[in-house]
């Protein structure tokens, strides 16, 4: 249990480099398998990336898991979501009944959902497929004062690390991060902002379909909530505790215990980017083992990956959050973790080498 | 078995228009499902448009086949590819023995394989899991005269089609195109710079990686081929038999049959891409079944995808062939698919619709 910042730190000191022997080795491999060298272009450099993370040139693949962190924010109260907050809750209970986005994609690609309420507006613990976490009932509105208390930001980040590791002992080779909680682009786009130095309407987008005047109402408010706040930059618990969101702070510690067990980490879409922002900024390492999995049409998005010097690996006009652009990469990093231990060589295949 | 261009004619006349109704209609279905609106970007599209091949709006997704047809090339005599001949044979039983790429990804999503030896160079039948259905042992060089006679190049295309019936009486939902043939991107380049009016230099690269010098011959034996062959570019048989392969008339003639039978096809790359150049030439209502796959790093690939108004799915890249980038878009348009016939309504969950 995360409690203080020297715990958090402890724990982010476990957390090593990737080998980067092990790329090179992977790289030489590359050019021994029956294809021309080089001509699965991307899926070579994430095989290699996959190998470093694992320590191990024939990474396993098989047990994927995707957690989706859900919680409210107060921010809602001020009109910035085109829906209203209820439908935090109303999601929750459709991702229990299957009937998601992520659902259908969870089962497309064979891989293991777990749904963490870390602090949705709500008392109600009883559906059985949702796991209970809640720091509060939804953040503070970030326009009047902080979010949360650093206790709580701590917590968040706390939670996210447990759940990773509860999952880790059910087998995790590859994770995919994901996300819900009503208004959270605006705490998205706000951690973007301070983080990455740039202003409010830079990285504020329409998030799950305003209108132009709602956008412009969105951006006012995250420019009035960091004047109200001012966080410091290059604090990360001040940014998180002060305009971010429950949800965001448990995915950057799934992503803290992910790169400290070693697994690769799908990163979704704006607000798991968000959540990267804060876990790099706590801990620089982590971003080796961060694969983004598309790039979100919210403005801040290509902003963050930038920051974070990751291509995305696929660009779908996707904005749906929940974790679904993270698990519709997942088949294309099986496919680049199985050519490394499936595909011939040209010695074992007895093919013809290159002429020259 | 197409034997004249009439008998051709008659097949192209079978294939239909899709339903743009259908279409209509998964659209405003998209917009009851628990998502905002469009935020599942390009896949609302690609369901749309599966939806209006299938002529229904929950398309089914589950037989996925491939087919890979394989040929050699007269021209690979003049050291256009960085492989020698021997490797499409070779390259044959390493399809048959599961080593290849293509082998590898078919797993990972669950598809159908078909081999097809369509002309190599060489007599031999005896891999079972092989089909034999040879042209001829290779084509002609194009440097001397014409690729193949005109009777071949519709013997190919008759091929092409056969092949597919056959495979579309054990079912097919999804389609994807798939080739190999040493010195196929020079018969590629050939065709796209005659039908899309380009220089060969716009549309010529390094294949399976020549270098510097090795581009620079491939295009002079490009340029030459088109002098000595002057293929007529209204006229796609006329295309196909100066400066074509048989694998290209064949996967045109997948294409066709595909279309006829309102299978959506999933286009892999370059030489996929060339022979629907030929099979939209033949019959421009193909153009509403296809989905492109990928961006390859062939340059001419990119001014086909123009020509044909396709924007591809993924840009990873790739430069391999085979079908793998087919394959590897098969899990999304799968996704696509799977929205329609998986996700909960706004109504049946009893989730709060959008504000304003």
């Amino acid at each position: 249990m995360i409690k203080t910042r020297e715990q958090l730190q402890e724990f982010i000191s476990t957390i090593g480099p990737v080998d980067l022997s092990i790329a090179a080795e992977v790289e030489r491999l590359h050019g021994q398998l029956t294809k021309p060298d080089g001509s699965l272009g991307r899926l070579e450099a994430i095989g290699a990336q996959i190998a470093a993370i694992k320590g191990n040139t024939r990474p396993e693949w098989e047990k994927k898991c995707a957690i989706v962190m859900v919680a409210d924010h107060g921010v809602a109260a001020e009109g910035v979501s085109a829906y209203p907050q209820s439908v935090t809750i109303q999601m929750l209970s459709n991702f229990s009944l299957g009937g998601a986005a992520i659902n259908v994609f969870a089962r497309c690609v064979g891989c293991r959902l777990r749904i963490v309420d870390v602090g949705t507006n709500s008392t109600d613990e009883s559906n059985l497929s949702i796991k209970y976490r809640r720091v509060s009932c939804g953040t503070q509105n970030i326009l009047y004062g902080p979010a949360m208390t650093i206790y709580q930001a701590l917590t968040a980040i706390g939670i996210g690390i447990e759940t990773f590791l509860e999952e880790h002992k059910l087998g995790i080779d590859i994770f995919a991060t994901g996300d819900m909680g009503i208004a959270n682009t605006t705490a998205s786009s706000a951690i973007t902002a301070v983080t990455c130095n740039r202003n409010p309407s830079e990285v504020t987008g329409p998030g799950s379909g305003l209108n132009k005047e709602g956008l412009q109402k969105k951006i006012k408010v995250i420019e009035h909530a960091l004047q109200v706040n001012l966080p410091d930059r290059n604090d990360p618990i001040d940014i998180l505790r002060k305009v971010g969101g429950f949800e965001i702070g448990a995915i950057a510690g799934t992503i803290l215990a992910a790169a400290a067990h070693r697994v690769p980490i799908i990163l979704d879409g704006f607000i798991s980017g968000a959540a990267a922002l804060i876990a790099t900024s706590l801990a620089p390492q982590c971003r080796n083992y961060l694969i983004a999995a598309h790039l979100s049409t919210e403005p801040g998005h290509g902003t963050i990956l930038e920051s974070l010097g990751l291509r995305p690996l696929l660009n779908l006009d996707l904005r749906l959050g929940e974790g679904t652009g993270a698990l519709l990469a997942m088949p294309i990093i099986e496919a680049a973790c199985r050519v490394l231990s499936e595909m011939a060589t040209f010695e074992s295949a007895k093919i013809s080498q290159k002429l020259s």
